[in-house]
C-alpha cells in the first residue's frame, strides 16, 4: 500500500496497529472459500476517534475501507474485500464492556467484545444474566454476528432484533447515536425503534456506516432450564417435525431450535471416512445411513432449549412432549443428567477406569438410544452450555472435516489452519414439505458434484428456517476445491430458481445478490450516494454501491 | 388549490376521489389539538399505480403531500399538515386484505384496512388466528398504526416490530418491495430482516416513502386465555408493580401491560363532574380520592392478558400471583366469568330486571372489590375483548370528557365532534421509581395548570414504559384551550430536562423534535436529500427535511 497512507495511519494508531509487511498481508488474505483477493494493509483502531479519522483518511486517498468486527466470519468470505489492495479495518480492539444493567438486562459493548469475553466477564461479575451464545468460535463478535442477522437457541436468538442504540460512525467521519434521541436518553439502549424513521437497519449487512458501540438486551438467566433432543430415525417424519416445531414457536414454547442431518453430525464429530469410500470418490445415501447405523446416529436430530421457572418449564414440557413425541425418540436434558452423562463420556476416555464407566454407560444409553457412540454423545453434550449461554468451539470441528491432521486441541481457527469451507445459507418458510423438497434438490446438486451433504436447520423465526449446508473441501486438491465453487453456485442457480433468499451470502457472491430485484437496488444505490459519496466504505458489499449506471427513474433527475 | 393541479388528480383518481370543497377541507382541516392548518385539497386514491402517479404530479408541482393511512391518529394531528395548503392523500380507499396464511400466521394487507376490518374478516372465515388489537378505533389503519410504532396486550403488541415486508411508493414514484428478495420470494412476509441493510424503519414515523402494503405476523389463537386486574389501593405500591411487571414481562409471562390512574378511569367512564367543583377550577387530589373512592376505584389499576395452552396459562398465572399478589387485589377473568359478569352488568341497567341482577351483582362484587359501580365494572370489562384482538370503541369515551352532549351512541369521532385532546407520551426506562417521580412532575405541571392528570402506564416492551397523558380540554372555551396548549409544552420542557424521548409527537412540535441530536438529524437531511430532492413528500414529519442550513460536515462535501 502507498506509504503516503500507511504514514498517515500510522500517526492516527500507532506502529504497532498498521500491519502491512508481506507476511501480515499474506495472513489477513486467506480466507476458507476457493477464492482470494490480497488487502493493502491492516489497521486495528483502539477507539472511535481512530475509527473516524481513518475513514476521513480513505475519503482523502479515495481508498476502498472494509471494516470487520472481530474478523470470524469463516465460510461466508472472513476478512477479504470485493477490492483487490483495500484497506481492512478489524475492530477488535476495541473491546470495551462500557456498562452492564442488571436490572434493565442489557449491556453496552464495542465491536471487539467476543462472545466468549461477554460471557467471562458476567460469570466473573456474578451476573443473573446471559447471553444468547452462537454455535461458532467464542471469539466471535457479538455485534459483528448480530449486525450480519446471527442466530442462536435461546429466546433471544434474533441476534440483530435484540441489539438496541447504535452508535456508528458514517463515510465523513461524523459519529452519530440513532434513535432520535439526546445521547443521554435513558432509554437509549431500551427501546429499540426510537422516534422518527427507525435507521438501525441500514448498519446490518452493509456498507454505509460502521458500528462503533451498540447496546444487547441479555436475558435473565431463568430459574430452570431443559435441553430437549428429539432423535428421528424415520427420514420421512421431518415434514410434521418441522411443522410442529412451527406451531410449537408460534406458541412461544420453543425458539430458535436447531436440526442436523447424520452427515452434519459425521461431519462434526470425527475427520474424513476416507477409508470407508473402498475407491470411491465420495460417500453414497447407503454408505453414510450404514455408518449412522454404526454409530447410533438418527437420520435427523433436533435440540433446543426450554427456559422459565420450574412450573412454566413442565408446562412448555408437556407441550412439546404432545406436539413431538410421536415423532422421533424424545429426551429432556438437566443441568443434573448432562453432569452425569459428561461424567461418564469421559471417564469413558480415561484409561483403567473404562469398565465401570462403560457399565454407567450403559445405564444411561437410553437416553440416547442404545447404539449411540461416545463421540456422539460428546458432541451432543458440546451443545448443551452453548444452549445456556455459554459458547464453545465445538461447532469448528465441522471446517477441519477434511483437514484433520491440521486440528489443534483448542484456539481453532480454520482460516490460519487453511481449512475449505462455504456455506450455503438459503431461507425457506417453515413449511415440512417445502424444506424437505429443497433438501432433495440440494443433496442432488451435491451428489452430482461428488460431495456428501451435511444439513442444518435452524429455526430463524416460528415461520422461517435457515437450510444451512457447509461445502468442505480439501483446499490441497485444486480439483475438489474447483469442485467445491461449482457445487456452490449451482445451489445458488437452484436457490434463483425458486425465488428464495439467503441468510448471509459469501463476499464474491455479493456483487450480484440485489440484481434480483432492481427497483430495491436503485433505492440502496440513491442511499449510498448520499452517504458515502466518495464510495470509499466496502463499496459493493451486500451489493450496495452507487457506481451502477444511472436510468430514468432516478431519484435526483 | 389550484385548479392545474386538481385537474390532474381528478384523471388520475377520478372526481368521486378528489375532495376540494369549502366544505370537505373545513372537515379534513379539524383536529382535536389546539393548532390549525387548512389543506388545499384531499384525494383518496384506489390502488398503489394512482399513489405512484399523485406522488409524481406533485414532483412537478412541488406540492407538498402527507399522507394518512386512515387518519384516525386523533391527539396527535389527525390529518393535518405541517404546511398550509397541502394535498392530503387518505388510503383508506385501499382495504383489501390481499391474503391470509393460516399456517404461517400472516395477512398482507393494504393500508386502508382497519383493525375491526381484519378482525371480522377472520371471524368471518372462522380463521384461527388473532390481530393484536389497539386500545382505540376499530376503524383505525392496522398499518397506519404499525408504522406509528402503536403498541398493543398481546405478545404481538410491539406492532411495527411485527410488520414484514413492505411495499413503498418513494418520492420519484418508483414502486420498491423491501427485504433485497425478489418479489416472490416465499420468504417475503415470514423473515423481516431481509438481506442486506434493512430498510422498512426508514418507512416509519417518516416521510421517506409511503408504504401500500404489507404482510402483518398474527398470532394463533391460544387454547386460553385469561386477564388479569390488579387493583392497587397504595400508590406507594406503583413503584413495586412497575417492578414486578418489569420482569415478569422480562420472564415472557406477561407481554405489554397496561396501567391507570383513578382519573384516567373516571375520564373514560363520565362526563367531566363538573358538579363536584363547587365553585373550583379544577378537582384536587383529595376530591379525586374521594371520588374514587365512591366509585370503588383503586389508585391504579394494571390489566393484561395471559396466553397460552391450559397448563402454560396455569404455570404463567401462578408466576404473577407470586409477583403481583401482595401488591394489590389480583383478579383474574376467565371467558365465563366474563360473561356472567357482562351479564350482570347489562341486566343492572334492564328497568324491572334490576333486584335480581342487583343480587347477581352482589355475589361477583369480591372480584372488583365490594364498592366498585358499575359503570366501573362495565368500563373494565369493555377491555377484556381488546385483549383478545376485538377491539371496541370504549377507550374514545375519554376524549369526550369535556364533551359529552356531543357523544353519540356509536361510530365515535372526536375530529368530527370537535372534541379537545392532545396525547404527551414520553418513554422511561421500566424502572418503578423512575416512573412514579416522573407522574409527580407531570400532576404538578398540570396542577399548576389547573389541569387533572389523568395517567396511563403501557409497557412498550419488559425494558420500556410508555407515559401517556391525555390533556382534554373543552374546545369551546378559548381560555382552556390555550391553558392545554401552555401545559403540553410545559410537560415537553419537563421531558427535554430529564433527556427523555418521545413515543410519538403532535405535528407541530415535529419541526424541533430532532434537535436534540443534530448528527442524527443530518443523517436523516441527507437521506431524505437523497429519496426525495425536490422534498414533497411530508417535508418535516417527525423532523426530517432538508432545508436545513448544510454545514461544514455535510456529508456530499
Amino acid at each position: 500500500m502507498d506509504a503516503d497512507l500507511i504514514r498517515p495511519l500510522i500517526e492516527i494508531c500507532g506502529s504497532d496497529s498498521v500491519l502491512h509487511s508481506p507476511e501480515a498481508i499474506e495472513l489477513y488474505s486467506r480466507c476458507t472459500i476457493p477464492w482470494s483477493r490480497t488487502c493493502g494493509a491492516v489497521v486495528l483502531p483502539e477507539n472511535v476517534d481512530q475509527v473516524s479519522r481513518i475513514v476521513r483518511l480513505c475519503n482523502e486517498f479515495r481508498m476502498p475501507v472494509w471494516t470487520f468486527s472481530r474478523g470470524r466470519n469463516w465460510g461466508y468470505g472472513t476478512v477479504l474485500a470485493l477490492q483487490e489492495g483495500a484497506l481492512i479495518v478489524i475492530l477488535e480492539r476495541m473491546n470495551r464492556i462500557h456498562e452492564v444493567d442488571e436490572e434493565l438486562c442489557y449491556a453496552v459493548i464495542e465491536p471487539g467484545v467476543s462472545q466468549g469475553q461477554l460471557n467471562e466477564y458476567l460469570k466473573n461479575r456474578g451476573s443473573n444474566l446471559w447471553i444468547d451464545a452462537m454455535d461458532s468460535s467464542p471469539d466471535g463478535s457479538l455485534i459483528g454476528n448480530a449486525l450480519d442477522k446471527g442466530v442462536g437457541y435461546t429466546p433471544y436468538g434474533d441476534h440483530f432484533g435484540h441489539l438496541c442504540g447504535l452508535e456508528v460512525v458514517l463515510a465523513n467521519g461524523d459519529i452519530v447515536t440513532t434513535g432520535g434521541a439526546p445521547e443521554q436518553c435513558p432509554t437509549r439502549y431500551t427501546y429499540k425503534w426510537g422516534i422518527g424513521p427507525f435507521v438501525d437497519g441500514l448498519f446490518a449487512q452493509s456498507n454505509l456506516g460502521l458500528v462503533t458501540k451498540a447496546g444487547l438486551w441479555l436475558m435473565p438467566k431463568p430459574e430452570a432450564f431443559e435441553m430437549f433432543v428429539l432423535k428421528i430415525s424415520n427420514p420421512e417424519n421431518l415434514v410434521p417435525v418441522i411443522d410442529a416445531h412451527r406451531q410449537l414457536a408460534l406458541r412461544r414454547t420453543v425458539s430458535n431450535c436447531h436440526g442436523f442431518n447424520e452427515f452434519l453430525a459425521v461431519a462434526r464429530t470425527f475427520g474424513y471416512p476416507s477409508h470407508r469410500l473402498n475407491g470411491k470418490q465420495f460417500m453414497s445415501e447407503k454408505d453414510i445411513e450404514q455408518f449412522a447405523v454404526e454409530q447410533g446416529l438418527a437420520a435427523w436430530t433436533f435440540i433446543g432449549g426450554v427456559y422459565g421457572s420450574s412450573r412454566q418449564v413442565k408446562a412448555h414440557k408437556s407441550e412439546i412432549s404432545e406436539y413431538l413425541s410421536s415423532l422421533g425418540q424424545l429426551i429432556f436434558i438437566d443441568d443434573t443428567l448432562a453432569k452425569r452423562l459428561k461424567s461418564i463420556t469421559s471417564g469413558v476416555r480415561k484409561p483403567g477406569v473404562q469398565g465401570a464407566f462403560y457399565k454407567g454407560l450403559k445405564s444411561v444409553a437410553h437416553f440416547f438410544g442404545p447404539t449411540t457412540s461416545i463421540e456422539m454423545m460428546e458432541s451432543l453434550l458440546s451443545l448443551y452450555p452453548i444452549l445456556k449461554g455459554e459458547p464453545n468451539e465445538s461447532i469448528l470441528d465441522l471446517a477441519y472435516f477434511k483437514n484433520k491432521e491440521q486440528q489443534p486441541n483448542k484456539n481453532l481457527d480454520p482460516v490460519r489452519d487453511k481449512c475449505g469451507l462455504i456455506w450455503f445459507a438459503p431461507i425457506l418458510p417453515a413449511r415440512g414439505n417445502e424444506v424437505q423438497s429443497f433438501v432433495q434438490n440440494i443433496k442432488r446438486i451435491c451428489a452430482g458434484n461428488k460431495f456428501e451433504t451435511p444439513v442444518s436447520l435452524i429455526q430463524l423465526n416460528p415461520r422461517t428456517f435457515l437450510v444451512l449446508i457447509p461445502i468442505i473441501f480439501d483446499r490441497k486438491n485444486p480439483e475438489e476445491t474447483r469442485r467445491s465453487q461449482g457445487t456452490y453456485d449451482q445451489l445458488c442457480e437452484l436457490l434463483e430458481t425458486h425465488h428464495y433468499q439467503q441468510y448471509r451470502c459469501t463476499t464474491p457472491q455479493m456483487e450480484k445478490i440485489l440484481e434480483c430485484n432492481p427497483s430495491y437496488q436503485h433505492l440502496m444505490k440513491c442511499i449510498k450516494r448520499a452517504l458515502d459519496p466518495n464510495h470509499v466504505i466496502a463499496p459493493g458489499r451486500y451489493g450496495v454501491c452507487h457506481t451502477l449506471p444511472i436510468n430514468d427513474s432516478d431519484l435526483t433527475r
